[in-house]
């Protein structure tokens, strides 16, 4: 059994990764941290998870985190680039739901995220936790950077053509579309229901976070080094709880079979599922499950390629993508814990 | 392996059923019938399936459901009534979702289900599948009337009530809501998303079929019969997918401490949870699970006992309770299959 | 033109008595008061408000309310008690959505409040504003207690049982529910999109504060007085925005034609529609608009009488009601402004 | 007092244009025409019209429509085609809410709505209802065909684009959003609540049938005539009930203050809104009421120009545009009927 330690179970990405950990099978749960619960009993925090969990939270200085093989830190941005070092040192592995270890260029972060960064030694070091990406190297890793959740869809769908030369990779759109657990579990009243429910909106037109990572990430990519991406993305706020789905548009270059490239690049992949040709995935059909669902279309035979992509941001665009990560480093099979069927309706 | 064999899967409760089935572990579905979808993959009718089923739907009257161990009909009312002595007859065992064989007097049943019952000789044999009332005869019939998702909520509230004596059992109260799923998956104009979201309504005041079933089953408990269950039932329609609640006002006549009267009841049930004494149940902790959680309250300490009662009405409203039934029906362990945890948010 | 002066018009009731008052006709804003906003353009605020309001917010201090005929306070409990009075001697009448002038009895109040109230001398001279019971009253008074939106819809859905021999007055059920909007425009975690959507659940079932208004006024009816009422009062959450639905519950003590007792008490009353004896009242039907309309049922033809009562809870169970006892202090007509047609879907 | 027939008054533009009709003072509905509800009170049908209408639905074949001066087609595709030259020729005019006259290409009208035209020699005469295209047009007119709502939303986004040659016209991605009434009161699976809420997808990627119409306005525009538009439009399904958000991005050619050409274009519309550059426009700012608000934004001051655009779908989209089409063709203030101020939140 794997001895793994939660740091900040309180949020969404929290009770996520703590409903897939208690079905795992290979794993244990052995703390769980939040300042301000500490003593609260987790399953009284959320009663979902009576009968699961008989722990309960433990302030994160007095917690046996050291002793854990694996930490998730399912915190906000700045807790993770803090605490790592330490664990990294005392044996455990670390896999961060936050943005701390997103980037390899310490600039670009610091511009970003505007604070500076505590750990900037260990860029070099993290792993960026895309599997589709990274498998080989998450697989050795000690500290693994998990993906935004647009940044996930954002680059299931573009990974095939950003590895080929058949659209205009300077020009890309993406146009995100969340529900609103994407932006966490916080008392802000753009989040409130009577502010989100019927109703729809942009918003971070001027610039959202997960864009750096995105482009940084597709830049890197063996093969496609050094090419520029150029990237419009413009997120908005569905009134759903769960689900991404990313609508992007790419200038065809030149004549490929794009069905096939896709369906080729993702042939042995556990989590991606290529749809057949004129697909209209829906978020509902991936809900509370790993799986990344895309279509491709292209209108009136013309030369724009339009791919969809639908994701449960809170599954393969956070905890069940990290629970993937912690498979793939402890060399575990890499769909254990992860099989759940979607719930629809 | 248990072979089954699904009549009617291309409704809610279908497709329920088909996702708790393909986790169960110990059953094999050998059918799926429709009429309407014969030879179309099941999961391409419901791409949330992909990957666990490679079954077609069957065309009923080509469908081996002879040969089945156990044979579900999550079809409407009249269905189950033509086919269960066929079926029976040829060694199967049925769980019947609808409500063809829950009542035992033919006359009331003719009367709320205005048509004439084809099979009223089976009335005698069928058991209720309540397993909190008839386990033991559950585990030996050969024919299961599966409760409405209403009658399940409002008597797992009301039968440690029903069954002592410190509550006015002819003025119970039962103000019953419901997620948009429990009216099935029909093309009506009322349930169009545009006229059931940012609404709410009472519907079926006049008159409920949930109604007679719940009295009946509650006047012919063990230990009560004979007594007179005077029960007011208003259904209302919440702009929700899943989940009943219901809340139960009830007149105490004589003290009791019904906290330990209710946690004594249920003490052993694994799908009945009693909450601590003055908590308040919400649908979404109960979401795509078996469990029934309930709570008490006594407002001012006055004379009006209040009981809230949540479940998921697809699963322990109806496809959960019914593997339930086939857990009990072919001696496996009662939870086997059913012990997802909830997705929240 | 009234002059009027709107203190605290940050919130749903604040915003949704600028859209009734924009459009009436008879008054012009003089001053919004926020302490947090001040400065800022109130249609920058409320974007829905752009082309209609070219006021900022100001701050309370500055603010010219002394100047004003009318002054509405939109703002949570605890504000109208400190200033009520200099706003009275300077010659204003007061309108106060809050709970601080709702009660008759200070005991009571602090109990329920849980601070010293500031004004208790002005108890006696404020009046209820529920036009229904107080509408000559409200036509003199100087300072009116708005009614909080669960006692609008519960106590027009009792008036004409309590104020007849008919229905046993100290077993009354009451069980509510309300959109998310009725919370405020509060940045709490329980009022979030990802906690409030697809869900439902009773809260506050201990003791909710409408209880003491709604007994206390029906208590004090005239023809009613001295009677007891018991009221079982049980408020639930339901995922829309707007919209309150009352199910009231009453044991039948004598015969009588309810219909005919309904519809005689509200002939004349512009703002309260009986429905058809059988209707199925649904929330949006009033949506934005300052209707009550409620429905009789006897289901089975027992001793068991079914009110059902829909209201918008920011109109008539707020902002509406207070421009309709405005109207009435002024001398204008009482349906001045409120004329609107409910927005469906 | 202008005399107003309604061809099919029971879909969702029906009963919006009856909402607004009520209200406007210078029209009588003097018939309501339904096959299916013949006889029914309108205020029966729709409760929300009650104390509004006093009229029943008539049968078409016995409506007084040849005595009305104007006469609006809420009905589907293929209705007005046959009946709108028998109209005019009574001496009425005629607005047409579906796509009927909306194309002046018959073979391009025929190929998308895949039946033969009724009445093709009217397409020359029915006058393409955007006014802020064609207001002189539409004054002198006697059939008016109301443009699509993703149309109108689309056009008023990319006109000022489209008038002027800073972008690429021959790639412009136009990214779809609407909620669900925008689909119409159909009994249809895809539009239940079970189904449409808390989920998302993009529909009709194929070819939505408003491209043909906003490409065949856009290229016949004075000034941009004989120009080739190049348009991928791809729409998605939210789960709201009104509103559409269109999200254009456009690549830019040559250098321009665009917010200065949009506030520019716009300055004298009274229903086009340019907010300031970087708004964030919500479609419930406009939900009730015929606005379109626009905002700019170029993300990183790159080379594209991203466009939102918000209206409700069925005024601005449906019903209002037509009652300002009506007031152009009858000579009223443009806006008289459209004042209303948006319900929010």
């Amino acid at each position: 059994m794997i001895k793994v330690g939660v740091v900040g179970g309180t949020g969404y990405t929290g009770v996520e990764l703590l409903r897939l950990l208690a079905a795992h099978g290979d794993v244990e749960v052995v703390a769980i941290t939040s300042r301000a619960e500490a003593g609260v009993k987790v399953a009284d925090h959320f009663p979902s998870l009576r009968g699961h969990y008989d722990l309960a939270f433990t302030d994160p200085v007095a917690a046996p985190l050291k002793g854990c093989d694996c930490v998730f830190f399912a915190t906000p941005n700045g807790v993770a680039m803090s605490q790592a070092r330490m664990l990294l040192d005392a044996g455990s592995r670390v896999v961060d739901f936050s943005a701390d270890f997103r980037l390899k260029d310490r600039v670009t972060w610091e511009k970003w995220y505007k604070v500076s960064h505590a750990s900037p030694e260990l860029f070099s070091e993290a792993v960026y936790g895309l599997p589709e990406i990274n498998r080989e190297r998450i697989r050795k890793a000690r500290l693994v950077a998990n993906p935004g959740c647009y940044a996930t869809a954002v680059q299931l769908a573009l990974l095939p053509l950003v590895e080929t030369d058949h659209v205009d990779h300077a020009h890309l759109v993406a146009d995100g579309k969340s529900g609103v657990s994407g932006a966490g579990r916080k008392a802000e009243v753009d989040l409130l229901f009577a502010e989100a429910s019927d109703n729809f909106k942009a918003y971070a037109v001027k610039g959202h976070r997960h864009h750096p990572e995105i482009v940084e990430s597709l830049t890197s990519l063996e093969g496609a080094s050094g090419r520029h991406i150029g990237l419009t993305f413009v997120p908005h706020l569905v009134p759903m709880v769960r689900g991404i789905l990313a609508t992007i548009y790419a200038r065809i270059t030149s004549e490929a079979d794009f069905q096939a490239i896709f369906e080729r690049r993702y042939a042995k992949e556990p989590f991606v599922d290529v749809l057949p040709a004129g697909s209209l995935p829906e978020t509902r059909w991936v809900r509370g499950t790993n799986q990344c669902s895309i279509a491709l279309h292209r209108p009136f035979d013309g030369d724009t390629l339009v791919v969809l992509a639908v994701e449960d941001n809170l599954v393969k665009g956070a905890a069940g993508q990290a629970v993937q990560n912690m498979n793939l480093m402890f060399g575990l099979p890499e769909v254990r814990g992860l099989e759940q069927i979607a719930v629809v309706p």
